[in-house]
């Protein structure tokens, strides 16, 4: 600070206001001063600001994987909603698994964020309580809750997977085989997605074989691996249902490697609609979820609840829609 | 803390070293006291501990996006590394932008981390001048450097696309195209491959075209997109090279939508060894980086240096292996 106030000559206390106060600052001086404490590099403390404010500006951000995710897309509109607002949002990731997320919103709460979205509604009981007591802004996104800890943004997972699947047996598919992502136990969207699927057979009056379901790994391969496994148990398989589209993304490859056609022998579907969705040849059936829309809605409801106006509705449903392509 | 003092009937400054100096307390208590601490959602404000110890035990780690990217991995690797040390690693995106990593690596500075993560080699100079005033160990990874900012792990992303192009002449190819992802006037690992395809085609004598290169959107649409242009142009082409596996694979639906036979009329090839890129159908002949290696060997050098043992060296080469599978 020493330096800036002796390179632009103005006072430390005008170096010391441009820092903390800057639209209290003459327009001039503020550049003169912002261009030289950019020239030697200094970065204000805000741990030390943050002690005194309470408020670091911190947006924390609880992410399943930064792979293979819908996760890209709820970033990037939460951050275009709270960026210009001067939030940063900052990621860590759980890895599906809720003691891992416990660990790394313990390491957040730590830090003092203003506050937290969190992926799905599956936490411990600790996380809760951390939540609970730490008093900020919670967004849990991707699945609705009637009883959310604070906030959610989410759609019907449930829903969207039973209309997929009614439209998949309304094309005339009989004998439906589903790929569950490993991990469903601890993960409700997944397990959701399932039940709907079965309640989809029921409706129709088709009996759920639990023969034609298998967990596979949450990738290309797993899809592969999991419909070699159903196709080898020589069991009548006139479409499959997978719980994501990368899962399916691997097994419409497997299928292709076979020489099966797709959607004549088997029909195929999705969930997510992934860029590379509509893209494959030929173009995957599958459910698009509004990912952009849930970050920014979630980004829309932190900076309302920090402004101190209280959002209308604390639970928001982005609903999805059908991509009914050439898989089935 | 009281709350927990009470429940626990221990003392205060018990409470106090189970949080600070956890080894330092016998296991029986240690265990009590946590599971009090669990109970009330208690978080110590690290915030006010980092002040005193000027140690937070966090990894900023800045990438340039968290999809279709090489980053997932590397995440995972440093991740295996810093955690078990006690470290949480957190990250934020730059959009592949320069100021945008600026801005961001404001925003950790000012939270004080250990050490910072950052992707490839193109900075401004303010984020050099912070990250030198900052004094904390910085390790940049993707591409190498003799003249890295602290530390540097990657590998020639120019002589891997040399080797790689090279490979696809050596295969009887002679017209051959390349997909650029945009932005990389400011991304010069992505410039980097794009000089090595070119020195490929030198070195063997071929003339480059520079209607071949057209520069497109970093997806799956942007591939396909590209290579509709150096179609439409009615030159000769029988092999497209592509600075990323997502834009080769956009491509090579796009030549199976048009019915071009993959590898006989034109052959394709990408970078980075996305995992679809193994399973699709014909698999891609790409470039394997080894990413899980890059950030474990980034997450080492920032283990050692915190723990002041100087890294033997400063730069590290992880290498990368040539993937010829069936698209060449």
């Amino acid at each position: 600070m020493e330096d800036v106030a002796r390179l632009t000559g103005v006072s430390l206390s005008t170096v010391s206001r441009v820092i903390r106060e800057p639209h209290r600052v003459a327009e001039p001086t503020r550049l003169k001063v912002e261009t030289a404490i950019a020239s030697t590099g200094y970065v204000p403390n805000l741990v030390a600001s943050s002690l005194k404010s309470e408020r670091s500006r911190l947006v924390a951000c609880v992410v399943p994987s930064v792979e293979h995710s819908f996760i890209a897309d709820v970033v990037r509109g939460a951050s275009e909603v709270l960026r210009p607002q001067g939030f940063q949002l900052m990621l860590a990731t759980s890895d599906f698994r809720p003691e891992e997320e416990e660990d790394v919103v313990h390491a957040f709460l730590s830090r003092r964020p203003d506050a937290i979205i969190l992926t799905g509604l599956t936490h411990t009981d600790r996380t809760r309580a951390m939540l609970g007591a730490a008093g900020i802004p919670v967004v849990e996104v991707g699945n609705l809750s009637d009883q959310p800890i604070d906030m959610v943004v989410g759609f019907s997972n449930r829903e969207a997977q039973k209309q997929l699947t009614t439209a998949m047996i309304d094309a005339g598919r009989r004998h439906i085989g589903y790929l569950l992502h490993d991990g469903s136990a601890q993960n409700e969207r997944s397990r959701d997605r399932y039940n709907g699927y079965r309640a989809a057979l029921t409706e129709r009056g088709i009996a759920c074989d639990d023969r034609l379901t298998t967990e596979v790994e949450f990738s290309y391969r797993g899809g592969a691996v999991g419909l070699g496994q159903l196709l080898a148990q020589g069991r009548p398989i006139d479409a499959l249902c997978c719980s994501n589209d990368i899962i399916a993304l691997g097994a419409l490859y497997e299928l292709q490697r076979r020489g099966i056609a797709v959607p004549d022998t088997i029909a195929i579907a999705g969930f997510d609609d992934h860029e590379a969705s509509s893209q494959c040849v030929p173009p995957l059936s599958t459910v698009r979820i509004p990912r952009l829309l849930m970050g920014r809605e979630a980004g829309r409801l932190i900076e309302q609840t920090l402004a101190g106006e209280p959002p209308t509705s604390k639970i928001v449903d982005v609903g999805f829609a059908l991509q009914i392509r050439q898989t089935f």
